[in-house]
């Protein structure tokens, strides 16, 4: 596939790290949440090699935080998901699908809980901020809701304990995942969370200062010198790999929570209220007749512009291939794909076409590590 | 500014013109309603002076549409924009700012009235299929909301209407600006408006079926090889020049609509319902401390990547630059700024930082042309 380069724009918008990374040598980009978000810098699988064996720094600036405050914003943020929120504490992380009236995906942000009625939601690709506005204006709730100035760097890799704690001190260690706190270094201070876009462990810092979250930036590396610190972004073998899934690539507004493996986010036996609650219901009483599952094919590269399909040997569709890249560690390509039911079993060949010619493949679970 | 990739995946959906784009020659993309959009071909300066001349076909599927439809439908798409539809028709284009509940504005679609309850928002960049599901929840509208597959090809320039004649006949020289009908071709029926992101003249075809716009595509190049027919995009220097406005560049959630100088499609003096409408009129009343202007730069080369401050001989800021490009009509490098109020009377002289290099420029009205 040719490179196209990516003409910039003010709507493309850029981060307070985007001159930093392109110092560190920033090789490509996508846009998410009308933001530049880097996709690779040495090379992807170079960027993979990297990430699970040291520690590296992310500009993950694009994922945005949508905030709710107010009297009511409990209420909304809980209208939203299908998860319940109703225990959920301060200081605590929640990985919550959102879900539309239909029962369909909407996004799947990190809820943070900032206070009782104030909530960050850190969200995928889609605009978050409007469905709660028009939630919020059509049931006329008390509540905030503002995309605030945060701008995330994630450290992850096996060595990001090693290198927050010489900044932050020891007791960063303790920090438990999916819990944040905030922590100082050099007077400032930020918003950290055990969290991140890979299963190589690390953290998220949600910088709310531009000049500090640079600040930081830098000093990362000059402390991080010796445990062979990279400038680094969400990888795309690493993410596959572990099953991290990508809302607009794997799932879409056109799926439901179960198509996408989100049981145990789906809490429908309580009563709290959110939006598809009855729909969900049904699907769950139904079943459902595709899901997101793994795939392994026989072949060394692979370029997704859109979903390609999987035919069995009756050519009869097996289901539609989403994401995918070639795994150096499984020496062939895995992906995630989008599976009709009968080849649920995880043993299921298939053929598909990859620059016209055809490879096989065979179905198998998620996460593939 | 250096070059980067644009690195693509199913989340940057590819549109069903996209290879023939790519064999036409594309050289950029930017990312608009999570979809490929092309940016310019030779290069934007070429592109500019074949369409003010000839006549371009485009692919601007990234103007996806959200199609509203049901019992409420009229209700919910009043609720949304500031303009008063009530006197709308079936078969006309209404250009409509969109507002929320704080009077601030989120998109402006050109909306189509296809059936009195059925309408089709042709989108600019931001998600409003949430807008209108938070909507619809939120008043328990009996609606039904989704995005239809629609790609539309755009036919602009000023030869537009001698190509357009040659495939669907004379009668579509009768279309009126901002009406639409459906016209046939070679079996295949098109939804065929007068509209388009330029004032160069010409049509958008509403594409429901991707292998008939494909056709389509082919044979407006076969049938227009004598009226020297190029593959062409939304055009920067044109639309900046036509003040063309674009979500994201030029204003954002962040701005309302009289300072984005929408003000005859605010319609505050009728009993119509929609959101911000008491925001709106006491703004109105109090009047806006900025607004969108023109701008002229004594240079001849800008990149713009995010907004630029604008300073007097004292340092005060004058506005922010949002959008620009040199102009070769005006040898001037020329833009669209968020203007504070001292500096509207369209003769103030400004300083600008480009490449770390001082240069002057003066503020004026819109459109240049």
């Amino acid at each position: 596939m040719k490179n196209f380069p990516i003409i910039r724009s003010r709507r493309l918008r850029s981060t307070p790290y985007t001159e930093r990374i392109e110092a560190h040598g920033v090789s490509g980009y996508t846009v998410y949440n009308h933001m530049l978000l880097p996709v690779s810098f040495k090379s992807i699988e170079d960027d993979y090699n990297h990430l699970k064996k040291y520690v590296q720094v992310w500009d993950v600036a694009a994922e945005r935080q949508v905030e709710i405050s107010g009297k009511d914003s409990a209420e909304l943020v809980q209208l939203m998901t299908c998860r319940d929120l109703s225990k959920s504490k301060i200081g605590k992380c929640y990985y919550a699908p959102l879900i539309d009236h239909e029962g369909r995906l909407v996004n799947d942000p990190v809820i943070n809980k900032l206070e009782n009625d104030r909530w960050w939601l850190s969200i995928a690709d889609s605009d978050v901020i409007f469905f709660a506005k028009g939630l919020a204006a059509g049931h006329n709730f008390d509540v905030k809701i503002h995309e605030p100035n945060v701008n995330i760097l994630a450290i992850q890799g096996p060595l990001s304990d090693d290198l927050m704690a010489k900044l932050f001190g020891d007791e960063i260690r303790q920090l438990k995942f999916f819990n944040f706190n905030y922590f100082e270094f050099k007077q400032d201070k930020y918003f950290i969370a055990r969290s991140g876009w890979s299963k190589q462990g690390g953290f998220e810092v949600y910088v709310e200062n531009d000049s500090a979250g640079q600040k930081l930036y830098d000093s990362l590396f000059e402390y991080g010198k010796d445990l062979n610190v990279k400038a680094g972004c969400p990888n795309l073998i690493e993410r596959i790999e572990s099953a991290l899934l990508s809302y607009g690539n794997d799932f879409d507004n056109g799926d439901n929570p179960f198509e996408a493996n989100f049981d145990k986010y789906i809490n429908l036996d309580t009563d709290i209220k959110f939006l598809g609650k009855e729909k969900l219901k049904k699907i769950k009483k139904d079943g459902v007749s595709r899901k997101l599952m793994g795939v392994k094919i026989d072949h060394n590269k692979i370029n997704m512009s859109k979903e390609k399909e999987l035919f069995d040997e009756k050519n009869n569709i097996v289901g539609y291939l989403r994401s995918a890249a070639y795994s150096p560690n499984f020496k062939k390509i895995i992906g995630i794909a989008m599976i009709n039911k009968p080849y649920w079993d995880g043993k299921h060949q298939f053929k598909i076409e990859i620059n016209d010619k055809t490879y096989l493949g065979t179905v198998c679970d998620l996460p593939f590590i």
